[in-house]
């Protein structure tokens, strides 16, 4: 299993993504989820997967290799060359439904899910930070500042705290904060999530850097976060008065 | 689709349900899904249902009319006659197979799930406060001290705050007000859960009243609770430090 969530405020994008691959409990390891597809000077792109770990590797080689081209003696088509994150989508969908065509023959009759569902975001160009989700299917939706987040695999743990707490006017050091309390909660609540984290912060101000960081079971400041993040809880929990239709009963 | 949570730390027993049941999200009704079984001198036996309405129905009604005498001649047997709430247990899980099966047979290739779970709770005789999950299949688990909650239906959005806050020494008031949050993180993410709930409070103290509650839509406690709930969550995120990886980027 696995949580992956992309946030997309007006700061920038933040995309954070657990390693843990997992067939059953008793066969787990540590697996990058975060995957650069781009990272170059006019372009950084960005995907973070969920589903089935052959079909993603198959996907991810697939887009390596580039994609057949479109005529005959044509160059394969890659990330490195498309216009925008728009396209960026389309190939990526592309190469997700042959990728989960070939081994849904192969695995036709054995009642293992194929399907591999991604998170696909970055910028081109001049263009925007754009996010995307990509259905296992390949038709896939685009992150709008009502909501900017999109997430995959487990995502029902973390999902309140991003509903209360995250907008579109949301700092980008806040999102990352935020980000990270939605896995912590998570990872205390689901064994087949699990640390360490990869994450990385795109600001939308092209002057600042971009912050790779992978976040270990050792990480003191995500231990910090997460201790002081249930004394928190709990006082807010103290904070709230009784019901008054309990103190009948004290 | 449904939310229960059953708690039961040392001072009592807090069972909450809501009331949404939909066929789809344009057939939406309001549905009691806590049940009283048995509210008497000696034993007061509440039942939580999530999943099929048919079902919960047939089984409710079977309960009430008593399940098959095992002898000829006999008494049907009724949750009012069973000397533990272990026995209790044993009642329903039958009903709720009887019930299953039925459905099953009617429902054979229709694609329609007729599975059935249930949260049973509830105190006979002289005997402790206990708490059971029921599994479709008629197996069931007991709550105990490590763990003092079950739930059923839409578990995973209202299950951090749980996992963080709830222990065996909580006292009463705090449990249903820790329900409450947990409910309310529920309604917030998931459509298919809905007000108005319905709450019972019976503490260990057999001295103290049974506090029975519906939270309607206009409740001024929960929507304060709500309120405060989301504001003390964007209090607490701003009191943990900013990531000292992003500190650089500023």
């Amino acid at each position: 299993m696995t949580y992956c969530v992309g946030m997309l405020p007006e700061a920038g994008l933040v995309m954070i993504a657990d390693t843990r691959t997992n067939a059953g409990v008793d066969n787990i390891s540590v697996y990058r989820k975060l995957h650069m597809l781009a990272d170059g000077e006019d372009r950084i792109v960005v995907a973070c997967s969920a589903g089935n770990l052959s079909v993603t590797q198959t996907l991810l080689s697939t887009l390596e290799e580039g994609l057949p081209p479109l005529e005959e003696g044509g160059e394969p088509r890659r990330i490195a060359h498309v216009a925008t994150m728009f396209r960026a989508a389309q190939l990526v969908s592309e190469a997700s439904i042959l990728a989960n065509r070939a081994a849904n023959v192969l695995l036709a009759g054995t009642g293992i899910d194929s399907s591999t569902t991604l998170l696909l975001g970055g910028r081109i160009g001049d263009g925007p930070l754009e996010l995307f989700l990509i259905y296992p299917e390949g038709n896939f939706i685009q992150c709008r500042p009502d909501t900017p987040f999109l997430q995959i695999g487990q995502t029902m743990y973390g999902k309140p705290i991003l509903d209360r707490v995250l907008d579109y006017r949301t700092p980008l050091e806040e999102t990352v904060k935020v980000g990270l309390i939605s896995f912590d909660g998570t990872l205390r609540s689901n064994l087949a999530v699990g640390r360490p984290l990869d994450l990385i912060a795109i600001p939308a101000d092209r002057s600042e850097p971009v912050v790779r960081r992978r976040i270990a079971e050792d990480d003191a400041y995500f231990n910090e976060l997460s201790t002081r993040w249930s004394a928190l809880l709990n006082e807010s929990r103290a904070a709230i008065p009784d019901p008054p239709f309990m103190k009948s009963a004290g």
